[in-house]
């Protein structure tokens, strides 16, 4: 397989002849660059997403689950702006073109396209460390997108799903201990939650996605509003499935703070707007949990139920650790 | 230096505080995604390409160098569809974080960012083997990109500047022997073709960049376009740079019409548009030359001086050739 017949095999599995048009895409995979016609009104959502292989998944995960989550993150970020998901480049780094494992990773990818409704429209292959990098567009009516900076002191913290979960299959799996399968599902297949995120257009005052972990990504609302110095979380409300439930307490807050990897959505809600909270986990199909509120003095409080204050020691996933182990 | 420290390190070299506001861009770093907001009438241009440390450039190569190219090779893109450059994103996969290294790479991207107009409006910054991937986007007054698929058999075919002249220097550099300076900027710092490309927007027929060599990228717009079904080139007419002068003549071919990594413009121009040439090559300030004719008969024939034909054992670059051996 040379490098045009890799092309043309990703262009089959990502680019099926039987989809309906978009007239969206002038031009899409096969020119130097693709032709788009954005909706007139609308603002475009961009983000972009690598993973590396031993570092954002095991050298050995099945190419299928690389696909799936390659495009999950990326189409997560959408979810956080609230965006409607249109289109997407992949470049693909290969150390060596495997007809199986480029159908695996394609159809993973693909499954989770059509769901969505990106289109794929260009990318790049070449030879290399495996790596895939997605670029993710989307739209949103003009002045729509949910951003971190809009949050105000009062706004309840409101989570969906269950953060801790992706975590804890992941350390599970490296103990080599037994795994919940909705907890290897949120690891290995995250569900971006776009109808959420649409949902919460002209709604949530402020909105991230749970990647870095709960605390860490609450925390870049915290620090990019400046109507907001702090928040205070009660340990008691957070969200926890029964896999979650077994664990020792104060590790299980850790794992629910701190774990990373969730892409579930975090966002802010004036109390005012608190109704609408049931409706939009029906239309989402994801429980939304209100675990807090924002606040005006400065710092994050998570309160045990006692009462009391717990001190959370790491606080979210550094790529570059001042330390020079990193997790593998 | 910690995650965050290298983003805040890239976007004080990349996002200078002094730079002039740019209404375009309703939210660049910081957010989940970017949202940027597209003029009307306009349709957006997008292209993306990776490159690989050991692949795409030597292990030991300027860290300045590298920032140039990676930018360079996807402006290079837009300039093929005629867009006027407009923002762009990084990703950033490194082994170890070293600042000299970042602030030397930032350099090399920001000179060319600020010289062609484009701005930085997110990335992601990963723990990984040496690997930039870029992002551009672009925008044309709708209907106006430069295709492939839009040539006729007639029109001229045109090339800008030296094709041949990055291959010679990357041979030469391999081999150990002396390499003519504009040679050694061709290959390491080339110059995207910005200016050229918008100055053909409703007067090329059809346009690509010289990235796989002229022979491979000629042959894009051959077999893009209905209407064309082979091209006939006079090799005495090719640009010669006076180092391609000195090579033998059958190497120098080679080097000119499969030697690839130029970066130069090659676009079909139909007869009665040549006087437009002159201009052309002056506003962009470089040559531009008539190499041949695109033809309504099956194949490239090479026509030397002699009137006789030349037959090319290789025709460009291929990341994945069927023999497992690749160039590093």
């Amino acid at each position: 397989m040379n490098e045009f017949d890799l092309i043309h095999r990703l262009q089959r599995a990502l680019c099926p002849a039987d989809s309906p048009p978009d007239g969206s895409i002038v031009v899409g995979i096969g020119d130097d660059a693709a032709v788009l016609d954005p909706a007139p009104g609308q603002q475009l959502i961009v983000t972009t997403d690598t993973l590396n292989a031993g570092v954002h998944f095991p050298l050995d995960t099945p190419a299928r689950e690389i696909g799936h989550k390659a495009l999950a993150v990326n189409l997560s970020d959408l979810a956080a702006m609230g965006a409607d998901p249109r289109w997407f480049f992949l470049n693909l780094s290969l150390p060596a073109a495997s007809e199986s494992w480029l159908d695996e990773f394609a159809g993973g990818l693909q499954l989770l396209a059509t769901a969505s409704g990106v289109r794929l429209c260009g990318g790049d292959t070449t030879r290399g460390p495996l790596s895939i990098t997605i670029t993710a567009m989307g739209q949103v009516p003009r002045g729509a997108a949910l951003l971190r900076g809009t949050a105000r002191a009062g706004d309840l913290v409101v989570v969906s799903g269950w953060p801790g979960r992706a975590a804890l299959a992941l350390r599970q799996f490296k103990a080599g201990e037994a795994i919940d399968p909705a907890d290897w599902q949120a690891l290995v297949r995250p569900t971006p939650r776009l109808q959420l995120g649409r949902a919460l257009r002209g709604e949530a005052s402020a909105c991230v996605d749970l990647s870095d972990g709960l605390l860490a990504d609450l925390g870049h609302i915290v620090q990019a509003s400046p109507a907001v110095a702090g928040a205070e979380l009660l340990l008691a409300d957070l969200p926890t499935s029964a896999s979650l439930a077994e664990q020792p307490q104060e590790a299980r807050w850790a794992l629910q703070l701190a774990g990373g990897d969730d892409y579930e959505l975090c966002f802010t809600l004036p109390l005012e707007k608190r109704h609408g909270l049931a409706g939009w986990a029906q239309r989402a199909a994801v429980p939304l949990t209100v675990i807090g509120r924002l606040t005006s003095v400065a710092g994050m409080r998570l309160l045990r139920p006692s009462g009391g204050e717990f001190v959370l020691a790491r606080a979210g996933y550094d790529h570059f650790p001042t330390a020079t182990h990193y997790v593998d």
